[in-house]
């Protein structure tokens, strides 16, 4: 890669299949867009890559990865490239790392114009910043219009899992409090309104953002989290139903305490949709000790992203199904694991 | 991920919307495609992990990502898995680090049929075992009918470079030798002729395959080794002219000491390409030092993927072009960078 490419090269306003062949165009592409905006030392072909973390005894490496392939490309609160920093940093924070590296993969349809593309790339520098990791290797291919919608990008992550940090679902023990960051389903609510599904306008935009602070945060003040898991795709609902049968527990959630707001309620009644199983890309929901679970609340309700922290369930006896929930009426119903598919591309 | 789901969730025969919705369908999708196969403990949302070697001091970590996005998905002597595993593999190896993790992050459109998707995978899980890494990670993703086409793979790789390793561009001297490990440009002619782009019928297969055994073998037999490169898309000729640019030398190949089959030839003669542009997924491109070169041949050729190894050129003084070729007739001809498009989606 020549890291002193002058900004002159690439030539028109879109994206052209000659920009994936492996030739000039595709390194000119790479330097202006890609490597301009993610640092000329920051994006190598490979990256080699040392921290002092990684050497001490104990410490694991953590390394996750998804493929992001929300449509619209963006979206009141963010665009795809948001949620492919935030939700890769986000899997790693959730984990009890501390995310160090992400990489990033594009797939870029013939067409795409370089305006979007910029604006995605300073995207993902800026949520880079705020989480305080480097993009450090990359890729783009192209292909025939026709063949991808837009833009996928994949990011992996690696952090490091400091030695003696061990949260996992099978932690979970009776009694624990759940508490989540901040308020659900927002992310969901604003892409179905961002695609027209919705006859409404509304003001709603997506949670999309890094964790790692808010989470940093919970372990310090509750030193026995259990586990926590980014509720994103499938929602709260999937990631409750996953972590109480990891568990063999069962979860108990209050439905005056959920932080939904009042809005994104009233577009779910109207399509029959359950806000439990819209998607969050902003939200963590960890299980602690009863005992831990008021400092855990005041440390994440101190930090960026955590402000609206609360508690919304606890850990129970397995009972017959997974996750129920009390309703404000005093009844209970079961809450599902998502069946089926509700809002394709979402994340 | 729930590790003891039975094998008979899986409805139909091709992937649904409802397989990406982050509920129980994706669940199963993921339990029966791609848990069964990559089995039950190595594939996990978030992967915890640990390396002896990672902890050495001086030791650095390698991170690299490729996105696939081949078509045909199959084709002889691969499909895209193998080609998703071999590639990172080979771009960990270039660099001079032992491969040891991968990530594989699925975008699959509606309609797949899983029965290709198995084959594919199961050509992953093979790739693997052969190259010693394992898939730690992954994450799958679908799209409707129509938005993207068929298939898309995205890997990751960390691997471990070695203290004291320092494989780089920047290192080559003039009088250095360059040696490749074998056939070129099969790769590239395969997938034209899978396309049915040729009129004649080919034999040729791609010769993806892993290359950490050859790697190895040259380091340990070339201490002095300069820097490596695994000629993917944009060829041989691409590879040399990034090498030749940062490094500050030109390269002076010997067409016939290239070793390229006949029948590649005749078919790039008849479609006006030039076999040094055409697509490698199992060939290497390393420097030596002059005193160095017949050892690291003699070990190159005694592993498997090695055994047509061959000295192709050698770095001179910096002339006017980064890449020339003594042509069998005596005279020299530039070997130029690719520019623009020549075959979308040859990995």
């Amino acid at each position: 890669m020549n890291m002193a490419a002058p900004i002159t090269r690439l030539r028109g306003e879109t994206v052209t299949l000659a920009h994936g062949g492996g030739g000039r165009a595709m390194r000119d592409l790479i330097d202006e867009i890609f490597v301009a905006a993610f640092r000329p030392d920051a994006m190598e072909d490979q990256a080699r890559l040392t921290h002092a973390a990684l050497a001490k005894p104990g410490a694991r490496l953590a390394f996750t990865t998804d493929s992001f392939v929300v449509t619209p490309l963006e979206f009141p609160g963010g665009d795809i490239g948001t949620l492919a920093v935030c939700g890769t940093v986000n899997d790693l924070a959730a984990g009890g790392a501390e995310p160090l590296w992400l990489s990033a993969s594009f797939i870029i349809e013939e067409g795409m114009p370089f305006a979007t593309l910029r604006r995605i790339v300073a995207s993902m520098v800026r949520e880079a910043a705020a989480a305080g990791v480097r993009i450090a290797t990359g890729d783009t291919k192209v292909v025939e219009r026709g063949s991808a919608d837009g833009l996928f990008i994949t990011t992996s992550g690696v952090g490091v899992i400091r030695a003696g940090r061990d949260l996992r679902a099978e932690r979970i023990r009776e009694g624990d409090v759940a508490l989540v960051n901040g308020v659900l389903a927002d992310h969901g609510a604003t892409i179905l309104a961002a695609r027209g599904d919705l006859m409404v306008s509304t003001d709603i935009a997506s949670d999309c953002r890094p964790l790692n602070g808010v989470m940093e945060a919970v372990l310090a003040a509750a030193p026995n989290a259990r586990a926590a898991r980014d509720a994103t795709r499938g929602g709260l609902a999937s990631a409750l139903n996953e972590m109480a049968e990891t568990a063999g527990v069962s979860v108990e959630l209050d439905e005056a305490a959920l932080p939904i707001r009042a809005e994104v309620k009233g577009v779910c009644e109207i399509l029959g949709l359950d806000p439990l199983d819209l998607a969050n890309e902003g939200a963590l929901v960890v299980f602690v000790p009863t005992d831990e679970a008021e400092s855990a609340l005041a440390a994440m309700r101190a930090v960026p992203g955590g402000e609206d922290a609360c508690a919304v369930g606890r850990a129970v006896t397995r009972g017959p199904v997974p996750v129920t929930m009390r309703t404000a009426f005093g009844g209970a119903r079961i809450v599902d694991m998502l069946v089926g598919e509700q809002l394709p591309r979402i994340c």
